[in-house]
């Protein structure tokens, strides 16, 4: 099994609604570093899992469209806890679904998972996988 | 599947026994960053794999029983050679229990499996994994 | 010349006003690691720089201040750009008024210098250096 | 499942040939961190899974015969490219190899897998896991 | 004092000449994390020590020119040993060239230092440093 | 200014005398990462700070005096509390005197100081810089 991983940063603001947040129930915010992992069996005719140019690219995209916003007010999240677990899973079902249409490059089609994973900071991190 | 990896240290002197140990038959020391990281197929009512106030609470509870010692004179491990490897499986079982016991909140019982690294240096760690 | 660094973190929100700013002009957020450095010239009769406990207690308390709250209503912060750099040289007035008040101890007063540095990301990070 | 990983690195120059690749078709170079883990399911005799010394010596013997090199002009390596998940494989395969003939010692018979990981940046990185 | 750093790379293939350098006299390579530290005495009127979307954008084209290149074909080079420390020299200066040409912004020719360091690898790493 | 700096790292036990140690009084140990930072102002004939591979070897004999043992035991530390700054002093002095002894090399002659960092932990570090 190979897999190949790059690295993507986000700055957001959100709040929690629960008392198993705590303080974290105020609004704050945190940077994610936000590692994404593509997973496949066997190397592609280039010898590689996928293009990290257009990987980066797409994950850089998707950042973007979180990137220095209060997630508090995203329409996507309403009413929902921005958990650092949960996010993971938000990046990594938007990646399945460039892949999916294609914008990955042809090669990506033989990808078989994705993981992500996102640091809150260097004590604390959250990770999410799936099939592709 | 997801998972959240919270990190704590210890810091602690042991010696080993048999050849293979070479040198570090010799009383010597650690610090280990000890990194425990909980998984479950899908996220709790609050949207989360755990309260990550509590898993940092009981994952501390338990590098306090270990941290600041001669493992040598533990009681728990007469005879045992406390491997980087064995210490991740201590760790691991015992953030097992603690889980069985209700100590992460009742969410906590969704988890399905823990993992615990503890890395001894910047070029090695090791790394224990089960059920829950 | 000695020195003495413990590390800490804090999440907060905030927004910054100007257009060097971009898209950071969204209220948004951080995680900051929290670098506190302690100088001095000669060590202490522990043969220590500063006792590290205390000095990440009154890090820590000083954190907690900060810590998970938007900043743009922080009366301490009214209508000043919380930039990365400013709140490296909050959290070092901070620590010396509180060495000057003897919460570090009494061989803190040997102190020659509090430098502080707040990592933003992975690839972004900034200082304020003092004496004391 | 225990698992232990020791870390090495190489310094080469290469190039790759496919369009995909952009600017990284000219030659170039990479300093690639090099984690190997080792897998089993239950610690050995001495409470480890693997002779970490040799291990550790084992994988210099492999990343020595890749370091301060031009892989281009490698005979193994002909009309190949050299790409980070490849050579996670390279490496991984050659440390199966050792593995078998004994070089890792008797106890290391008992392992079960092995995965190796090339960091070629602090954003990107690639892996190769398989059986032994 | 302020600073504020920001973190690129390249990736390059070199050689060098010269006993001192062991098997490195080989045509190699190394990925060289970029760390550009700018210093001043005062923050500017923003509150910053510099625009770091300009000081990113500019330590970005900066390494663009060195990129995925073979150092001993560049001109620039030519008969010289590209150590680490050399290229730190080399990105500090060609920094300092563009805050004078006031590419960094109008805020910037309040900077007083810049220091550059160069990583090789997790064990390795040099800097220079100098006034502007 | 140029510098250069090369990791290594120890595995030690020790324990300290004074109450403001709290637990740490007790038998204990630490991994410390080892950083020796050589500096001078201007590159020498081979456009380097020193020879990195006679600085690793050097920096490796002195780590080699101290590793896998208890620092308690040892007769240069008798009586001493064995901190991280004290350490960091250690190894400086240490290599000050190779350099002086032309361990280094004789290009080393011209380097004009040294410091030293340890880290006891991913949150924790002390330095020590002289001259030479």
């Amino acid at each position: 099994m190979f897999s190949v991983t790059v690295r993507d940063h986000i700055m957001i603001a959100h709040s929690f609604r629960g008392e198993v947040f705590g303080p974290a129930q105020r609004l704050h915010g945190a940077t994610f570093l936000v590692d994404a992992t593509f997973r496949r069996e066997e190397l592609d005719d280039d010898n590689i899992v996928v293009d990290i140019g257009l990987a980066t690219q797409e994950l850089g995209a998707i950042t973007s469209e979180l990137n220095f916003r209060n997630l508090d007010n995203e329409p996507d999240f309403a009413g929902i806890n921005t958990s650092t677990e949960f996010l993971a899973k938000v990046v990594a079902d938007r990646l399945a679904e460039r892949v999916h249409l294609g914008a990955l490059g042809e090669g990506a089609r033989g990808l078989t998972g994705i993981s992500v994973t996102l640091h809150e900071s260097h004590v604390a991190w959250a990770s999410y996988e799936r099939a592709l």
